[in-house]
């Protein structure tokens, strides 16, 4: 049962292994309570201590400030895309946004798509997203400034977020939350689909700060509402609450290895790993400028096509799954989240110099 | 471990056990493949089986027709109230609403809120909701007619829908879906939060007769775009997975005993046995006229206030939970959805016989 596999998929992906056997333990009943998580009201004492423990947790981990509020919301990264500028564009005002891939094109596109006016002040479309931009103009009256902190297909991340004065920071956190210790309070808000870092699919983490509930209009879906579900702590109506109780144990789970600083610091190791296999060769190719590689998702290339599907298939056969690259770009890319274990890096790295010593 | 309690609650609510245990058993290594269901690719080939199966059995179990698609979204009954006239309400359009309780309500309210017309033909709030209207007048150019199928805190259950001609009929079925065998065609749109007897919350159960597809317009936010979900087989971003995979399993529970026939068999013997008990004595009062009572839900009054709270408490004692009534009616509710067990019914009976005999 335990004859777990290497997980690099890009999400939903690995989850902590303590946690899936803390899952099954308490599956069938939670804690002698004769029901399952998933079978309990919402607005019970014992959900309700569930929630605000991932609240509080979530503070503690991540070192929250006072003044924001930690919600949980639902459709993913893809609603939050229309559900920020519903929320933070007054009428008339526009927002700024920096494409650094595919996400912050949708995000773009999202916004445009429902009639906001978006103003892109940068973009790294010119080297296929191979970069984070460093040069941009932030607008005097810009509602925000949305960024990516984390590129999952093109392997890229912010490694120092923008000064912006006092032009909002909104930053779509999905793909690397609490992967890294970070000043939240540089931030207006942060919004994360779970699936891959916190949790599986189906809750969105949001950090807000507590003015910007504020801007909420009163004529929009009261779900998309920052306000509404803010103001009821998540329980507007029935959150999912499964994705809440396993968000919780991976919190506590990251609090049982030594918080995020410790988590950093295996992932810087984990990356390096990789990062220096790549670079010690010319048959692999990193895709991405060393000062905006991401310490999450690791994106490379091999001399040729052929080569990239023989090696995913080898891979397979070696119990290393998730490695092909995403649809929209090719190649090979190894998601290497909280919960991929060094083991599993050290696993595919003696993979890939076996495998370049066999075809190389 | 199996030492299970006799579950009650509203909503998220009781599941099958032989569902529970599936889940558990596979829940570090589905299958052997050596990750769990939270764990994979959305677009990897195992889940992608089970979604397909997810579709498929639903399609068979509820005897869904040619020309109807079943989709996947997030957001529970409270985000399709906004996304229902969203997308079927034309520029100027009205939609007929009859109004049965507290979720039909929350309906018209989030309708107009989003700034859309409602004419709410019926409404049974004279006698706080303790009937199912049966004279209604259908505007000719309504763009739908919205109903309630059942409205868990008042339990008052639609037992034949309206006959609408050429106006579309919308149904939030969240709290009766698949208690019994009814006709999808008569319907343009069922749409069910999982939580009652599908599922965990977090998944929104969309069956749609594929032209009202075409009538989503490209400038509402995708993720509540019936054309875009649709048309995406439910995978425009990353759906619920591990919910949906559960709808699977409750779906292969429900086929194995027999189908929503069986299932329909047993709701009656169910409701039966708790509305003759309450009907054979002036210690308990029925609160629902007896031709709108519902399967699912069962409301009823004890001689006073305190004697209710008192059968809420000792009701814990004997292992019976979620049987106070919802917080906005008062008094007590047994909701009893098709994965509470005969046996519990018939505990919670005798309990009710018990109570009477010291406190009648």
């Amino acid at each position: 049962m335990d004859n777990r596999i290497h997980n690099f998929s890009a999400g939903p992906a690995a989850l902590p292994l303590p946690v899936l056997k803390e899952v099954q333990k308490d599956l069938v009943s939670y804690r002698g309570e004769g029901l399952s998580v998933m079978e309990m009201s919402h607005r019970g004492k014992t959900f309700d201590g569930i929630i605000k423990d991932a609240e509080d947790l979530m503070k503690e981990i991540m070192g929250i400030p006072q003044g924001y509020k930690v919600i949980f919301m639902q459709g993913g990264a893809t609603l939050q895309f229309a559900t920020v500028p519903l929320n933070l564009l007054a009428e008339g005002q526009a927002a700024d946004y920096i494409n650094t891939g595919s996400w912050s094109t949708k995000a773009i596109k999202e916004a445009q798509l429902i009639g906001k006016k978006v103003n892109v002040i940068a973009t790294s479309e010119d080297k296929n997203f191979s970069y984070i931009p460093k040069k941009f103009d932030i607008s005097a009256n810009a509602g925000y400034l949305h960024i990516t902190s984390n590129n999952t297909i093109f392997g890229t991340q912010w490694s120092n977020f923008p000064q912006t004065g006092n032009v909002p920071l909104v930053c779509d956190m999905s793909s690397d939350i609490n992967c890294r210790k970070i000043d939240v309070g540089q931030f207006a808000l942060i919004y994360a689909g779970a699936q891959k870092n916190m949790g599986p699919s189906g809750v969105t983490i949001v950090i807000i700060r507590e003015d910007m509930m504020e801007k909420s209009p009163a004529n929009i879906p009261n779900l998309c509402s920052y306000k509404t579900i803010g103001s009821k702590d998540s329980l507007y109506n029935t959150p999912p609450t499964f994705g809440i109780y396993i968000i919780k144990l991976v919190l506590e789970w990251m609090k049982s290895v030594g918080g995020v600083e410790a988590i950093e610091k295996i992932n810087r190791e984990k990356a390096s790993l990789l990062y220096d296999t790549i670079d010690a060769t010319d048959f692999y190719t990193g895709t991405v400028e060393k000062d905006s590689r991401s310490l999450m998702n690791v994106p490379f290339r091999l001399p040729s096509e052929d080569l990239e599907k023989e090696f995913v298939a080898q891979a397979l056969q070696n119990d290393i799954i998730g490695v092909k690259g995403h649809r929209s770009v090719g190649g090979i890319r190894a998601s290497i989240y909280n919960a991929v274990s060094l083991d599993s890096i050290k696993t595919l790295v003696a993979f890939m110099k076996e495998f370049e010593r066999k075809n190389g």
